[in-house]
């Protein structure tokens, strides 16, 4: 039986320890990984956060959206149970061996959405087994400073949020509600915009755009008037969010119309931040205190040429909180996995 | 057998006449209405465009929404199908008595909406039967002038949009392009924004509204954050755009984020016309000539004390286009298709 730490493949003797096994889930709305890990003490936790990427790791599953709020509870709950047995199967292992699970998924917003997912787990598990469902901010949180749960996380993938930690234990969160309620800082929102722009440039209520041909195109359709039949063949958030690439190379070739809706996009980001922030106080009394600002997700890595979302974000917060300190961690979701088991140790008490 | 005209039931000697009978159907984002008349002769159309309404109805049958960008394609082929069924069936008749079917439906942007819709129909029906597939504000448009395609329509219910007619049949379209695709004016767009405003101000970005605590208690909710598990259990248009009664109450209450609202969706609505209006140049050269503007639908209908939508968009319509004549019929959807079916008949050819 192999494992792999960063990478790099390690043989265990005995995978299917009588310490059992723990699962690590990272569920968003574009994709969700589940890692698979030894809960033995011999391979548990020890010296610092940094220790965290070295975690053995049995095997690794990965598939799509696991957001209830984006694919409905039905898609969703059979996400998380499938990539959570794959994870198990492909290392050789099985439901029974579990003994704890952190779940850290996108749209969980509310106890009542955490006990929803709780009762979706539950039952696949023996009842001995410790569970944690937290927002997935939390696991991009840990990634990005070592474990440590404190400052604040944006993610800006096909959903965003902003998610703040203090370090007596306070949370705050803003945006995260979704394309309907706003979240219009998003990969999808950037690009609903985008194609509304079309629309509005066809039906004579907008401004001529390069997004027009250039969406067009990335779409295989032949008239603005097909757009509407493509938006809404298929509910899927990240299909439309796919489209934040053609937004940012318009606008890098000079597109006036995609250029202010990536500028909105970094106002509404840095909004949903600067929110968390000052219900947090998390600059401290006088706005100056040092904060890790954790920034990941596809519109943040989206940058190209000249168009850098995140820096353009880090950028605006700076001029209102100096002590803002950007962390764009280059890891992937199967390391922020590690950072949050990590962080979770000693709640999950699976180290001795 | 008994038939009504304009609510009056009337006797027919024999509804199963060797002429057959036309099926006229209005299919909206909140509700569809199908009538069932007979195609003889010795009823059919005279005099002016006024004797529209005292057209004989057989039946009436209705649903709920038809709008397949909205509630997808399985579910809108079936109300589309059972509405016309049971319209057929109320009347004592059936498929094969069918001579002719006019769908006025909302979500046709396109020829190829058209021709979806028309091999969904066609197959129930035999291969004789003549049918016109049309956007839902053709019905509406000829409603408000009786019967005449000449002018402007705009339709803000659940969804919105302006179809504008010129006499030499020219046409032209903004907005209709559903809830992804930016119509803010509609009562979907309302509430949407309401919602949002919920979340801002509850997250720190948005200024405090009562619209919070208005639209808690509708919904039976208690905090906020469970506004975003309610947003997404039910993706309808039709039950957003519900919430535009409690937008308007708080505008009228003297909310300002709801009264902010309220004039966007204004604006955006007079936009919609005002680009239909140039494109076809219905006020003429000189921007002043006259020409009708008919406006239908819930948002258009949801005066109270104070706050009367339609009546803004008129005036500010009127300040760029002095000639416009605002209509704002006071019929019902089973009406418009009498007008519809009116405006029709030469091409429908069930007139002698």
């Amino acid at each position: 039986m192999k494992g792999y730490t960063n990478g790099e493949i390690q043989d265990f003797e005995d995978e299917t320890s009588p310490a059992g096994v723990i699962l690590g889930l990272d569920g968003g709305t574009t994709s969700t990984v589940c890692i698979c890990m030894l809960a033995s003490a011999s391979i548990s936790f020890g010296g610092g956060g940094e220790a965290a990427e070295s975690l053995p790791i049995l095997s690794r599953a990965s598939a799509g959206c696991s957001n209830f709020n984006s694919v409905g509870e039905a898609a969703a709950k059979e996400t998380l149970e499938k990539v959570m047995v794959e994870a198990l199967s492909m290392a050789h292992s099985n439901c029974s061996a579990v003994r704890a699970i952190c779940l850290a998924v996108s749209g969980v917003n509310h106890p009542s959405d955490q006990q929803k997912i709780l009762e979706w787990v539950r039952d696949l598990f023996p009842c001995s087994v410790k569970i944690i469902i937290e927002n997935d901010a939390v696991a991009a949180m840990a990634s990005g400073t070592l474990g440590k749960l404190h400052g604040c996380v944006l993610i800006a993938g096909t959903g965003c949020i902003a998610y703040g930690f203090c370090e007596d234990g306070r949370q705050a969160r803003a945006a995260g509600a979704g394309p309907i309620l706003g979240d219009w800082g998003s990969g999808y929102g950037i690009a609903a915009q985008a194609l509304t722009a079309i629309i509005r440039a066809h039906d004579g209520r907008g401004p001529q755009t390069t997004l027009m041909n250039n969406i067009l195109n990335v779409l295989g359709l032949s008239s603005p008037d097909e757009v509407i039949g493509w938006t809404y063949a298929d509910p899927s958030w990240a299909r439309i969010a796919a489209l934040v690439p053609v937004v940012v190379a318009s606008a890098e070739d000079g597109d006036e119309v995609a250029d202010k809706i990536l500028h909105y996009s970094v106002q509404e980001l840095a909004d949903s931040v600067k929110a968390v922030i000052r219900r947090l106080k998390l600059s401290g009394e006088d706005g100056k205190s040092p904060f890790p600002l954790v920034m990941v997700g596809g519109v943040i890595e989206a940058n190209n040429k000249k168009w850098d979302i995140g820096k353009e974000v880090g950028k605006l917060i700076s001029k209102d909180y100096p002590g803002v300190f950007p962390i764009r961690p280059k890891v992937s979701k199967l390391s922020r996995l590690q950072y949050i088991l990590w962080e979770w140790q000693f709640f999950l008490q699976f180290s001795q």
